[in-house]
C-alpha cells in the first residue's frame, strides 16, 4: 500500500471520512475537499466569492456530463444494432433523477448529504440524494480523471446497480402518462395532427397535444406516432409531470 | 514516423483520404472506417441489420455526449466563480446546432460529407454539418480514447475557433424571443405568476407564459426573474422556435 494511502486511512485527522468514502465507493479518494463539496447542498452552502456558493451545484453540472458520456458508451456498444433514438430513450432511463435518487439512496449517500431540512419544500427533498450523485462523479473525475471514473462508473456503480435490460423494457410513454393526468384531474385531452410550416418535408407530421384546447406540446417527427410522442413530452414538460 | 503511420499516409490504398483527414484533424487516423461512418449521412446510409442503416447518427449520439463532457470541463475550469445556470446555459451557446454548423463549415467538412440532397428538405440541409461534427468526435473518441478527444477538442477546434468570451455576451434571451415570435404573428402574450403547489417553499416562484390564454410554459425557481426565464424558455420549445 502506498504511504500516501496509509496515511490517509490511518494518520490523517479526516481517517474517519476517507473511510467511509472507501466504504461507499470503492477507493481511496485524493482530495477530499472536492468529496465534502459534492455532499454539501446548497441549503448549507456560504457564499464564497460574487454571490457563488460553496454547494454542489457546479459539480453535479460537469457530473451530469461525465456520467451521460459514460452511459452513451456503455448503451452504444451494449446495443451495436439500435438506433440513436432508441439509446437516447434508454439513456434518460438510466440518469432521470428519479433512477439516480433510488441509486444514492442505495448506495447509502443520505449519512453523507449536509443539507438543511427547513429550506427545503417536501418535493423538493427527493431530488438531493440524485444531484448528490451527480456531483460525486464531478469530484470523481476532478480527482481522478475520466478513465478512473468510467471504470468506476462501469464496474462499482452501473453493473452490480443498475438492470439496463430491466430499464429497457419499462416504457416511459409519455403520451399515456400525460393522459393519466387529464384522467386524474378531470381534463380534456386531444392529439392533433396540424399543418406544417411552409417549406417543411410533406413526410414530416406535426402534432399539438391540447388539454382543454390548450396546446401544451408541439412535435414533429416523420411518423405520426412519434410527433405525438414528442408533443405528449413537451407537454408532461410544460406541466412539470 | 513509427512504420504504421509511414503505411498510412504514402502506401496505403486509402493514402489520399489518410491525408485530407490529416489536414482536416491534424491527427492520422486509426480506424478509418469509423471516419468514413461519421461523414455519411442517413439519406445515403443502407441497412445493414433490423432496419439499421449504417449512418452517422448512433456516433453522433455517442460524439455529443463527449462533447458535452469535454465542454463541461473547459467552462467549469475556465469560470470557477460562475454558476451552474451560466454554465448550462454558455455550454448550450457553444454546442447548439447552429454554431456547430458553422464550425464544421470553418473546417471544410462539406467536402467529406456523402449525402444525398434529393432526399433532404431545404431546412434539413443545414443541420448536416453539426450532425457530421458531432459524428466525427464520437468516431474520435472510439479510436483513441477520452483523453486524445479532449485534446484534441481544446487544442484543435475550442481554442481555434470559438470565442468563448464572445459567446458569453452574446444573451439567448428566450423571453424576448418568445415576444419578438408573438409580436411577429400578432398574438398576446402574458407572464404570470401563479400558486406554488401544496408543500413547496414560499421562496419559489411559479410563473406561466402564455400565448392567447394558452399556457405554453410554466417555471419554477427562487427568484421571478429566472422562473419567468424558465417558463419562456418551455414556451419557445413547445412552440418549437
Amino acid at each position: 500500500m502506498p504511504v500516501s494511502r496509509l496515511y490517509k486511512l490511518y494518520l490523517s485527522p479526516h481517517r474517519k471520512y476517507v473511510k467511509v468514502l472507501k466504504n461507499l465507493l470503492g477507493f481511496v479518494p485524493g482530495n477530499l475537499l472536492l468529496y465534502r463539496l459534492a455532499f454539501r447542498h446548497k441549503s448549507v452552502a456560504q457564499n464564497v466569492k460574487k454571490g457563488v456558493k460553496n454547494s454542489n451545484e457546479r459539480l453535479e453540472f460537469l457530473g451530469d456530463a461525465v456520467l451521460g458520456s459514460v452511459v452513451a458508451e456503455v448503451l452504444f456498444k451494449l446495443y451495436p444494432y439500435e438506433d440513436e433514438g432508441f439509446l437516447t430513450e434508454l439513456r434518460s432511463k438510466i440518469v432521470n433523477r428519479q433512477n439516480l435518487n433510488q441509486l444514492a439512496r442505495k448506495l447509502g449517500f443520505e449519512q453523507l448529504i449536509e443539507y438543511d431540512a427547513r429550506m427545503l419544500g417536501p418535493s423538493r427533498q427527493g431530488s438531493l440524494l440524485g444531484d448528490a450523485f451527480e456531483a460525486l462523479v464531478g469530484a470523481v473525475y476532478l480527482d481522478k480523471g475520466y478513465n478512473f471514473t468510467r471504470d468506476f462508473l462501469i464496474n462499482q456503480i452501473i453493473k452490480p446497480h443498475i438492470d439496463i435490460h430491466m430499464l429497457e423494457q419499462t416504457e416511459t410513454n409519455f403520451k399515456s402518462k400525460l393522459i393519466e393526468w387529464c384522467q386524474r384531474h378531470g381534463k380534456d385531452i386531444s392529439f392533433d395532427v396540424v399543418e406544417n410550416e411552409v417549406g417543411e418535408s410533406l413526410k414530416l407530421f406535426t402534432v399539438q397535444a391540447s388539454i382543454e384546447g390548450q396546446t401544451l406540446g408541439l412535435g414533429k417527427e416523420f411518423s405520426k406516432k412519434n410527433a405525438e410522442k414528442l408533443a405528449a413530452e413537451k407537454a408532461c414538460e410544460a406541466l412539470g409531470i
